[in-house]
């Protein structure tokens, strides 16, 4: 059976490595699998992603952000998403909705029922069957972050960061079905680990 | 008394030769104003914009182009309009969120209750002082284009602009106060006198 994976969690907790290793414990095992990620994944999308996050001179108010990911999502969806599961593939995600429900909502303050609507309209009604939320502390996440480096969202303050990782816990609660929670702090060897026996278990008919 | 004047109506109707003159016309009587435009007036926009009407290999979903417009007039709302009026300038701006409800909506059959939630969210709140409507039977708009040079909206067919026009039509029905509608097969220059005679009554204190 193929899978929509998400991987979420805040800056610095390692979603794009473990992303990379389980597409490849996938690829090993020979399950047709796809990675990509948000915001990108799109000629759209990773346009956008530059407006998001690197443009100096282009102030984004948080509704912009919203509207902005949404968008890019939406593309990401009807052009990889989407047809990859209809191909049978399984998708990994690095980062999907949960995002800007944790940023945008938990983060920003905007109302979470209307990103709610939101991203139920830009995921076309498409929902993660699974996702891994690599919880970290704030300062621990961000201290993994080369300062020179860091794009405007890493930049917010600790106290933004730290009501992401909250909002992240909150979601996880709402759905503990499709939350997987693991400590961003263990070796990334026994990460690895728990997401693979979780996803086998997922996977196996 | 400064306002916030939106020009609407199905491509080839006028507007944008008609929003030059009502610029001109409140320069002469030393009204201060600034005349932008949607999608664009901003850096941000005026890329969302290519994305919108310009990228061939770029399919958008409805609901892609819903999102792309309404972040283009958030930023346009926080960066151009927001301030303008704040210093007491007139804004007049060549399209506003009834085109979405107008073309998203009644042309795309996207929900009118989730569109307007958006308008709401992109637009910060912020409604028209006042809207004129060019209204134009659709065949008649479309074939004072040229052929070789529409975007992706002025290429859809005559159907998807009837329903726009339509739509346009309602949206004035329900807000009667707000929406003035004129014929846009009149000669321009009657048009400017009908607009310029509702301006002037808008404008006095």
């Amino acid at each position: 059976m193929s899978a929509f994976i998400t991987f979420e969690g805040g800056d610095g907790c390692g979603k794009s490595s473990q992303s990379r290793a389980l597409l490849q414990h996938l690829q090993r095992e020979r399950v047709p699998a796809l990675l990509t990620r948000e915001p990108g994944g799109t000629a759209l999308g990773e346009s956008i992603s530059r407006w998001l996050k690197w443009h100096k001179e282009t102030e984004l108010s948080a509704a912009g952000e919203l509207l902005l990911f949404s968008a890019s999502r939406n593309q990401l969806v009807n052009e990889v998403i989407a047809p990859a599961l209809k191909r049978g593939e399984t998708v990994i995600c690095d980062r999907f909705y949960d995002s800007t429900l944790a940023y945008q909502g938990y983060g920003r303050g905007l109302d979470l029922d209307i990103i709610k609507q939101l991203n139920d309209l830009a995921a076309e009604g498409l929902k993660p069957t699974f996702t891994i939320l690599l919880d970290i502390p704030a300062d621990q996440g961000l201290a993994r972050k080369n300062a020179a480096s860091r794009d405007r969202f890493e930049k917010e303050e600790l106290a933004f960061h730290e009501q992401v990782r909250q909002g992240y816990l909150q979601l996880a609660r709402n759905e503990p079905q499709r939350f997987l929670v693991v400590d961003a702090l263990l070796p990334k060897k026994d990460i690895a680990a728990i997401i693979w026996t979780r996803v086998t278990k997922l996977l196996s008919p």
